[in-house]
């Protein structure tokens, strides 16, 4: 199937409420799921919706997840629509009235069907990839899956097509009449930040932390 | 009804993977509520599962949501049963094995039907919480919604009961034999970390940013 540059928009990801907010970027979606360090992965569970926080990665044009075999959440995976859904904080706005405080954010969600991956040299790339995810280059670094392990996990694959992008950046919107309010508006920026690396307590390691955990940071632009 | 110091496990919030890592404090589950800036809200749209951030507030033994009336959203808010799913990141665990790589994180999912709220004095309480939530004591610092937004907003409140707390901490696990391997073990801690407010850059303020913006931090330890 050919890869297009922007996603088709369908009944599930028409964003409907603040459409200006929305896009159907491909590479734009990428960022934000290559920055994310984990999602909220949604199934519907009869008539119950379940959301639960994940590991993931993004494996070239496909999300891949994981999970012991003997996980009720593995079940779920396999056997409906699941919804994948991300989202970055970039502060929080604060404006003249109540009703115009927002959340300044970049957020995807995908839906789709996952499926199994059975193929091993499959399931080692996608375990591979949700393990770079966090730290580029970590896979080659510790010791692979082994056979007793890859038996013991079950990875799912959902390809990104039905995908959109919410975001929200700026300042507060602000009714006219607001402005002469003895209030502050603004934002707050905030992001994900990470401190020094910490030596295993248990076990002192034999070697220095890897160097992309020195100064571990997310996101291409930061 | 009388408020539980423990939530009565039911069947929705069973933790079956890894029990150790669940519990059913009310208190913990606050705490991390309180601190959370947003929940991923999960619905079951027929067969879909559909996963939406959106701001919250924890207000007393319940959560509230908001949106417009308009948003499609709500009308799922108010049909069925619901997840809200709030998650906080504190470490990226890298081990001497990629299958032992993990994520230190506290979370809590709540599962219920939400309530909508049609009482004024209600509603207004809820959309004080949700302002509050994100700068205790920003609710009288700014204009209070009047009529027309009031009537522009639905308010939706769940009972924090369906309730489970699951969190990861410390360094990685290890299997004996890869201890001798030449692989770094340990943690990057990462949180939330807020940047010195910025003016409003459209509307210069007319008064200095509220004192909680100067030094914003989330959660009661730190």
């Amino acid at each position: 199937m050919e890869t297009r540059a922007t996603f088709a928009v369908v009944p599930a990801t028409r964003v409907k409420r603040q459409p200006g907010r929305a896009s159907y970027d491909r590479l734009k979606a990428y960022a934000i799921l290559d920055e994310a360090l984990y999602a909220s992965v949604g199934f519907a569970d009869g008539d119950t919706p379940c959301v639960i926080p994940m590991a993931f990665a993004r494996h070239g044009d496909r999300l891949v997840l994981h999970g012991a075999t003997t996980s009720r959440l593995q079940g779920m995976l396999a056997a409906g629509r699941v919804c994948v859904s991300v989202t970055l904080l970039d502060g929080i706005v604060l404006s003249r009235s109540a009703m115009h405080h927002s959340l300044n954010y970049r957020s995807v969600v995908v839906f789709g069907r996952a499926e199994e991956l059975t193929d091993e040299a499959e399931k080692r790339a996608a375990l591979a990839a949700i393990v770079d995810h966090v730290l580029p280059g970590r896979s080659a670094e510790t010791r692979p899956p082994n056979a007793l392990e890859l038996r013991a996990t079950r990875v799912f694959s959902l390809p990104i097509e039905e995908a959109s992008v919410k975001e929200r950046s700026g300042g507060p919107l602000e009714d006219e009449a607001d402005l002469e309010l003895s209030y502050w508006g603004g934002v707050i920026p905030v992001a994900l930040a990470a401190s020094p690396p910490v030596d295993d307590a248990k076990h002192a390691p034999r070697v220095p932390p890897p160097r992309g955990a020195l100064r571990y940071t997310r996101g291409a632009t930061k």
